[in-house]
């Protein structure tokens, strides 16, 4: 049975070419770039190179290039590195993000909140995953330091505005820092037309190694480590530098950003065609997320009355690789918290399925999907208790709205 | 010119067949163990397949070993991991640790002495490196919450009484975690025999890939994460899995466990050989550590009047790689921090020089060293305007004892 892999959002597999990149890394040049030998000088080389790189390609300084072990880590470094450093300069202790961040950046945000006495502010989203920039400036008090919005959401594909939003953030002198994990495959990552002050990105979703991260902190930016020792990435990050993942992850990014106009247009016609062909043979399905300023990538549908966690099961046995959710809690059973974000009653988020397209996508995977898919939705539905359609989800939408109208105060 | 490496406390090459065993986890089983379909369901058995071999390994529990992104993280993620659960739990805030620890050791200790409230206790050492177990127990006090000291230090390749720490710190109640990066290799990791509630140990220093660390963490020591997110490793440490690095940091450390016995009996002896011939080829040098409780692949000696940088960069034109202290710290031209703790003067720190063995390490390489050593040892003496003796450095060393013991109080 063929595989059609259909996650590239949960994680990539690693590209020949960068593979071949990272080879030399690990029996051959596996010197310690701090020692003072040819063997270290080899690794402090290919590691300078592959900042280069990097750096290149986001169109930063070499020394804002920062690396480390995974998105998650640079994110945890940008939102708790940022708002250690400003609460020990007196700057302020408010944070805003919103509710349909990655749980590295609610986690950590949330642990600050509890722990290191910070005031978060999470923003909510409308229908389609996006935030309102009026409220973000709402949102904005004196003792504001850091605003930190994800660039695509992983789960839904919504795109924010992130240069608008880099804008508000510098007229009012706060930070901003962009997860932009799910945009570095198909959107520009370059920094200076986005305006961001601190930016993550990681391999694992962009075609290179898993376990590395990076994180870009533009030059000036009040930042302490989460991780001391030795001193290495300019004492923000230290540890041995791993550095077959980081060339790897060097030759990832620009590979990815060299192609990803073109690609970024194969997606969208597949993701368009795909979704058109959803609606067309399924009925009562939502789409979950914004119709255009989506990743090209990315389709994320409610099912109404089934369970997505089911109908993965029944696509896994036809070897169609998808999802429920985000790879990162897919194994707890709630429903999405970003699917429910975007004002879906509970009973539809749990029946959102996702896929995500990535290189090795094409017409004739899609094809075979669109004809799995739908006699697994009628048996699941026949099996299905719940018989819910279109018009129920609208008037429930409609009725928590008036309910949350209702209570508004003042 | 042939290669010769005696710098494998900085970092090992990945052994062939560790780089086999990972081979698979970059292009073919790439799938995120998160994921609800078969492709992440191989990912999760390769992850609980490692985790199971390392916890077989080091004879704990499975659900005590955690990964990380190395040993540097680990480390942070013990200590103050650690230090924060029990400071929430109001159980006291007192730390102690030694003058010879890792940077990673220091450096979080620092900073939970600076930013966290915590005071440390950083213990002496003799002048073979050596923790006095009743300056140990008389420092703990009611506050003391953790001990961390090194298994088998990195640059002098002192090995602690481990052992006989733990069941001091056992009595007193306080939680013991021991940095063992560099002890995989050669000495026994067995958690049950040590004692130990938590122990750090990394990839690059045994033979495995860069990148990926482990802590094991006893079950029910209180601990809190350092890296927030989608709640991989238990809650304990967020982030994508790197199964690749995983896969073979298990296989590495499994390698070197069970060849360590072995490896280490004819490394004693390569090790007293060198050491020996040294001493009979070069006038005027020292050794720094203990002759007997050290690593088996470890000679650090001070060679008077010179400067170790020095001695390096000519040994690195014959293709000879050691080390004039730590990997980690060798860019800055400071003196070690750890031989300055053995009570040497500063001038004979400066002068320390580091050879760690490993798999590829044969007599043959030595004689070369030791033949191409005593004539640039001779021409950078008759260059240095420094003449020191030993019975200068004797000296110096009496008259700061003598200096020490006057300025003691009561």
């Amino acid at each position: 049975m063929k595989e059609i892999y259909l996650d590239f959002a949960a994680t990539t597999f690693v590209r020949p070419e960068v593979k071949e990149a990272m080879e030399p890394y690990f029996t051959r040049e596996f010197g310690n770039p701090g020692s003072m030998h040819s063997s270290g000088l080899h690794a402090k080389q290919a590691l300078d190179y592959a900042r280069e790189k990097v750096a290149k390609t986001i169109n930063s300084r070499i020394d804002e290039v920062y690396f480390t072990g995974s998105g998650t880590e640079s994110i945890n470094l940008a939102v708790k590195g940022v708002a250690r450093a400003c609460k020990r300069a007196g700057k302020g202790n408010h944070i805003i993000t919103s509710r349909i961040e990655h749980h590295a950046v609610m986690d950590s945000c949330k642990d600050l909140e509890k722990n290191e006495g910070f005031r978060i502010t999470y923003l909510p989203v409308d229908k389609f995953g996006l935030i309102n920039l009026e409220e973000l400036e709402k949102a904005i008090a004196p003792e504001t330091i850091l605003i930190t919005l994800m660039y695509a959401n992983n789960e839904i594909g919504t795109i924010q505005q992130i240069a608008e939003i880099a804008k508000i953030a510098k007229k009012h002198n706060v930070l901003f820092h962009t997860d932009a994990c799910q945009a570095g495959y198909e959107l520009s990552v370059n920094v200076q037309e986005l305006g961001v002050d601190l930016m993550t990105l990681n391999g694992s979703k962009i075609y290179g190694p898993k376990g590395v991260g990076m994180l870009f902190v533009k030059k000036g930016t009040p930042i302490v480590p989460i991780i001391h020792g030795g001193g290495q990435e300019g004492g923000l990050r230290s540890g041995t530098e791993n550095i077959a993942g980081i060339v790897g992850f060097a030759k990832a990014l620009e590979i990815c950003q060299n192609a990803r106009e073109k690609e970024a247009k194969r997606l969208t016609k597949l993701r368009d065609y795909f979704i058109k062909e959803l609606f067309k043979r399924i009925p009562d399905i939502m789409l979950n997320g914004h119709p255009v300023q989506r990743l090209p990538n990315n389709v994320n549908v409610s099912i109404l009355s089934i369970e997505g966690e089911a109908v993965l099961l029944k696509l896994n046995e036809f070897g169609i690789y998808a999802s429920s959710g985000s790879a990162c809690t897919s194994h707890d059973l709630e429903p999405s918290h970003v699917v429910l974000a975007t004002g879906v009653p509970f009973e539809v988020a749990h029946g959102s399925l996702r896929f995500t397209f990535g290189i090795t996508t094409n017409k004739k995977q899609l094809e075979f999907v669109l004809k799995a898919l739908p006699p697994i939705v009628k048996e699941l539905r026949n099996l299905s208790p719940v018989k819910l359609t279109l018009k129920d989800i609208e008037r429930e939408i409609e009725k928590q709205k008036a309910l949350a109208a209702s209570v508004k105060v003042g």
